[in-house]
């Protein structure tokens, strides 16, 4: 899962990305809205996302994941680093996010039926985009 | 489990809101901090939390709540309401976040393995309490 979501974002496949999601998913994004209510508002988003940045790849890394693993409920939660890369391969920003995810099985396989990312907010209610 | 966590708040009682995590609980909380990780890291925040406030009472209130309902594994997401409330009864703030909580079953009843709470940043990176 966290392999097909790299390799989507990489790809800016907004296709590949979708079918990572439930029909029914609910997103609690880090920025601006309080929350994506089905899989055409998380297309929406996505399509913007990936088309905002151009000709720049978009590489993530996750850290420290740990998994609550059920028979038909599982949940993720990790460190994330989002990277702005250009075509010339140098890398233009970064960022840290934290994200829960909450998968539901889905016949042989599993979907995101919740996605919930943030980073904490410290002095003035800023958000910081740097782990410390 | 949201009665009892409302209950927990409401009587600032650290003992019984401690009582609804595991152990080895992995908390993002909406400020400052990107993540407590165990039971003694989050009795620190809570016996923080609770202290602060003073003679007020603290009410929360759920909203949208979504459950995702497996064996051994459960989450929830929701929309919250925090109040401060004075020893008179009068509203003194308020503010709104978004909740995920992932809960695994512990015998006869379940805890919170992972708690994420924040609230979408929005110009300049500043977070809003309001959801709109």
């Amino acid at each position: 899962m966290l392999d097909a979501y790299v390799a989507a974002v990489h790809a800016k496949d907004a296709e590949a990305f979708l079918d990572l999601y439930t029909q029914d998913v609910r997103t609690f994004d880090l920025w601006s809205v309080w929350s994506y209510d089905g899989k055409p508002a998380l297309r929406e988003m996505v399509e913007e996302w990936f088309g905002s940045v151009g000709t720049d790849t978009i590489g993530v890394e996750f850290a420290e994941v740990r998994v609550e693993e059920g028979e038909v409920v599982a949940a993720i939660s990790a460190f994330t680093t989002f990277r702005g890369i250009s075509a010339e391969g140098e890398e233009l920003r970064s960022m840290n996010n934290r994200l829960t995810w909450v998968l539901r099985r889905d016949g042989d396989g599993w979907k995101i039926a919740h996605e919930h990312t943030s980073a904490p907010a410290g002095d003035g209610g800023k958000v910081s985009l740097r782990r410390s």
